[in-house]
């Protein structure tokens, strides 16, 4: 599905860089129950951005927002990796055929060279655009976190 | 500054929504040292995206991403609200004015109403166009967690 309105306004978006990750394809990456992505990878950034990450060692997780370059259109509903049983819809998801293309990640900042950040935790293709880095500042509390069908899809992984 | 490289490609993204906020203007939310966003409005969804949002009920935090739609420009060294002392690198705050203009925000799940979910922690403007929601799915433990510029300015206007 890739029907898309055209009352609504279009936001255009280039990236500031690009990640570097030992995933070549997508088969490469994690998916589904209990998967851990500690694979190390460089965020690198465009040369002429690189005053833009004044401070950031002091950091030790940060926010990567993405693009899903090789994914097109859309599904709405779909079944995905962690979940045989039954579809989900996309935004109770982190399926890449979303609206908007968008990824996110949750990165460990390991060093900074100069425009290139090399974090723990990618979960990214090689040469994936990125669109933006913010600092992760506030966690939700474990006990106050509800994880809707992924927390049961995982116990039920775990008991069979 | 809004100089921007013509040799990387431009994604087109599009809003799913708009978010209804209680905030009118800027200077209305909350910001800088101690801020709490404890704002309860609502996530509006295109109906015709309705059927993304199956499941979502059962997450009790919800990721955001959305446009800083009234922000032109960027620096990608700038002074903030939280620190008035020393300018910051884009990348390690959260300012509006950044390459794109990307916001993300973590959001309770309070209902929901056929295309509309009601949440608190809105930090975002009335009509803010939305562009992806994502569930909340880990927490990085407070333990591990380093807050460089931002966890020193805190702890310096708490001293003050």
């Amino acid at each position: 599905m890739s029907q898309r309105s055209d009352d609504v306004p279009v936001f255009e978006m280039r990236p500031i860089g690009f990640v570097r990750s030992p995933h070549r394809e997508t088969a490469d990456i994690p998916k589904g129950p209990g998967a851990k992505h500690r694979a190390e990878g460089t965020l690198e950034l465009r040369p002429e951005l690189e005053d833009g990450l004044a401070d950031i060692e002091g950091f030790s997780h940060l926010f990567v927002v993405w693009v899903f370059h090789e994914s097109e259109g859309y599904d709405l509903v779909a079944k995905v990796p962690l979940d045989d049983r039954r579809p989900h819809g996309v935004f109770s998801s982190r399926s890449p055929r979303r609206p908007n293309p968008i990824g996110l990640s949750v990165v460990e900042l390991l060093h900074r060279d100069g425009p290139r950040l090399r974090v723990r935790g990618v979960d990214m293709l090689d040469g994936t655009p990125i669109l933006d880095i913010k600092p992760y500042l506030t966690s939700v509390s474990p006990e106050k976190l509800k994880r809707g069908w992924v927390g049961e899809a995982e116990a039920r992984k775990r008991g069979a």
